[in-house]
């Protein structure tokens, strides 16, 4: 099929009061819309923190073959439940949530891989291991040549740009109002990019519209489908312990960090834990300090803090709300307009912004060794979660980055705490302090024969004299980093049977 | 001793035609300085890429005991030697180069902890893990409130920011006209900090002296002591296969990568391999395009593509040269100083100005496992090399990021590319390419599965077969990246005997 014949036929402007479909547009079903992705194509779908996907064409996709699928954050399950049920995804970047795909990818049948959020949006739009043939992006309203993004932005500028093809929903059940939210800013290319001029983390800087090529628009669909977001877990007695201890570090380290005089930048990662602990955040005493969230995604857990207005406002890529919290959020929007800011996520977690912005930084991991460093991604060093997504960018850009876990995983029966991860997504060098519910390892100026001993504490008391006795083994092979290579995953060997 | 008697006596300004000590100055000899520093003292001192480092005062601190030294680069045996050997050192930071005390290290009596170059200067800056109690200085001219620092910068201002008090030598054995080399700007600390004002990478802006406060400077003393820089060894058979390899990828990425288009900014790692392959960068077809050089250390091997007129320039933060390399660098420095600047660490190695100026990284590893995970500090796991230095700087933001190693060591008896390395300093997220002597794995968009297959490709012939049979093993259990955690370190086991 030509190019040309792939373009639906345009529909004049026939509501001039339609303030969502501004202009001629080629309004199209999805089926027909659909028509546009080939066998084999490569699809770059909007969508992050499990909001903002489109919901119409991908279903449309289940019959092709040999699709690669390329997402920013987490998307629904009309994206990685059914396009994995179908068999129509072979391949698929650059994070996943969703439980279709990643049991996919850990069997085989669909190979993943994950690149730092701050990063693939260069690559995409540079050619650097991916050529996207059409974009698929929600937006909340759509003119000749440009859109407003809807629930997250995520990398869709880049998409946009990188695509020969573009298709957009226009979807009726977000709100309008979310125009005011968006803050798009695109950058030069490099060698002759130039610096971000933002000077506070809040500051606005672009537009609400993401500007594109008419000629690669083939298709804009309407729908009024909602997300189908993620659901948070309620915190659970650990979180709590967590959070207090978190909190008493963070108001002692207030008072003497010298980043942290006039203003707490905070960053939380994605989830259950990092929604738990934004949640936790109003019990911190900071003084008079500002408090502002500076991150890739927007919880639930902030939204008391910005009502009570101990918040000062929040960054962050994605308004990855609970259904609850979208609600909350959408019922109140023009009032939460003012102090959210969503920009691309090449922004959001832009490694020069997190450093000038000196953002305190707070993520997760599946387990932490003895030496700090986390494995973020890989169950068993091998069966994929997730995807690296964005905590690449704050854990090692941060001036003062913290992994927050549980001691234990599997109703206490895994210790979190390691003698070596066999996976490492945060290394040794990025990985300032960890806090579990046994308390805070503050591993600042420590050697990695210290920071073992230090790490042994927070690890829960059930785990210890086995740390220990690996810690007693390894060292006496020496070494700055001493290590039992012979026993140094058998807890892991173990768990895996 | 109370602060205000360690200042030994003041000298008036002797010798106006003197432009290397300006105005009234603390002058003392090295005993006399060495006065400051009391038992159990941090001590900073300068010194990068194994030169610039404080010659006369370090030897003269033999006799105390328990010091933390500072340094962000290798510096020279009179203070990784000296102090290691009288048992003055305690702990040390951030990187080193010398066997003594690596020795020292990993054989539990030195404390060492390495973090990225780009960071530690704030984490000294704020109080981050180390309070500096004296900074050492090596500098090629002094005035009151200021000096210009000689043969490297790193983290000079930080350190001498961070100090209570400060020993500045001058050292009339390192060219005045250094001055010319330096571009010195300090940033504002966060939240308020700027974007860093650089549009070009040879562009400067700021000036060639470092400033301090007079009422920090405790003693200035003369030296004439050369540095004792890092040797080079001859390029290897091997080393120049896989500069040939790399020169072939690079030369046809230019013409397809719009990164590329106009301009090549390159960045080597520091050493041999590093040395060599910019050596051979003369060698590689880049068209009309301006070739630049944006990293940490200016070794030897870029002088003859300045001489040619080949690379259009170099930014820095060491002048990292062979003994023969600052001869002849020193010899003509007036016609080499418009070309090439030095610059502080936090900048020469800025995450931001890495991605503004889409630099290409080439830098080595101890070994690289079969999914593109880098080892580049610990040999075996436990026993540290030198630290990771700025290596992880450019390996994470390089737009394009290539690991080149030989596929083997120990004469061919040790593969560099093995199933699991036992310490992971640069992950598969941030690993693009790796090159060896058997050729190019361009990792980009591949998963993990894909990844070892291109690996073992570049593997030795003589390994092959063993990492086949690795993953026909590790694929039996499944998983987005397939480890047999009890067989994963079998090599590294039977090395170690």
């Amino acid at each position: 099929m030509a190019r040309g014949d792939r373009h639906p036929a345009r529909r004049p402007m026939s509501d001039p009061a339609d303030d969502r479909l501004v202009g001629e547009l080629p309004l199209a079903d999805a089926p027909v819309a659909a028509a546009v992705v080939s066998d084999g194509d490569t699809v770059a779908v909007s969508g992050f923190g499990g909001v903002g996907y489109p919901k119409a064409v991908p279903p449309e996709l289940a019959e092709r073959a040999s699709l690669t699928i390329v997402s920013a954050g987490g998307v629904g399950g009309e994206i990685d439940e059914t396009l994995v049920e179908s068999g129509a995804m072979d391949r698929r970047a650059h994070f996943q949530t969703r439980s279709a795909v990643r049991s996919a990818i850990n069997g085989g049948e669909v190979e993943f891989f994950d690149r730092h959020v701050s990063q693939f949006g260069d690559e995409l739009r540079f050619g650097q291991g991916l050529e996207v043939d059409v974009a698929i992006v929600e937006a909340v309203a759509v003119g000749e040549g440009w859109f407003v993004p809807s629930t997250s932005i995520g990398h869709v500028p880049s998409l946009v740009r990188a695509a020969d093809r573009l298709i957009l929903e226009v979807n009726r059940a977000q709100p309008l109002e979310l125009t005011a939210v968006h803050d798009v800013y695109e950058r030069a290319a490099p060698p002759a990019r130039e610096a971000i001029p933002i000077d506070a983390p809040i500051e606005r800087i672009g537009e609400s519209r993401v500007a594109f090529d008419p000629d690669d628009l083939h298709a804009v669909v309407e729908t009024e489908a909602p997300d189908d977001p993620y659901t948070f877990r309620d915190p659970t007695d650990v979180d709590r312990t967590i959070g207090e201890h978190l909190g008493e570090f963070l108001a002692a380290e207030a008072t003497t960090n010298p980043l942290l005089e006039e203003t707490v930048s905070l960053q939380f990662g994605v989830g259950s834990m990092g929604n738990a602990l934004m949640g936790a955040l109003s019990d911190i005493d900071f003084g008079d300090r500002e408090v502002i969230y500076f991150g890739e995604v927007f919880q639930d857990g902030l939204l008391d803090m910005l009502d009570s207005g101990e918040l000062a406002g929040a960054s962050a890529t994605s308004l990855a709300l609970s259904r609850d919290g979208q609600q909350r959020f959408f019922a109140e929007i023009d009032r939460y307009v003012d102090d959210v800011v969503l920009r691309p996520a090449d922004l959001s977690n832009n490694p020069a912004l997190i450093e000038r912005f000196g953002v305190v930084g707070v993520n997760s991991a599946v387990e932490v060794d003895l030496y700090g460093n986390a494995n973020a991604t890989h169950v068993g060093g091998t069966r994929m979660v997730n995807g690296i997504g964005g905590g690449g960018d704050f854990v090692r850009n941060c001036r003062l980055s913290i992994v927050a876990l549980p001691s234990t995983a599997a109703g206490g029966d895994i210790s979190r705490i390691v003698p070596m991860t066999p996976h490492v997504d945060h290394s040794e060098h990025d990985v300032s302090v960890v806090v579990t519910e046994h308390g805070v390892a503050d591993l600042r100026g420590l050697s990695p024969r210290e920071r073992a001993e230090t790490l042994t504490e927070v690890a829960h008391p059930s785990f210890r004299a086995d740390l220990e006795a690996y810690r007693e083994r390894a060292g006496r092979g020496g070494g700055h980093t001493p290590h039992d290579l012979e026993t140094a995953f058998d807890w892991h060997v173990e768990w895996g049977r």
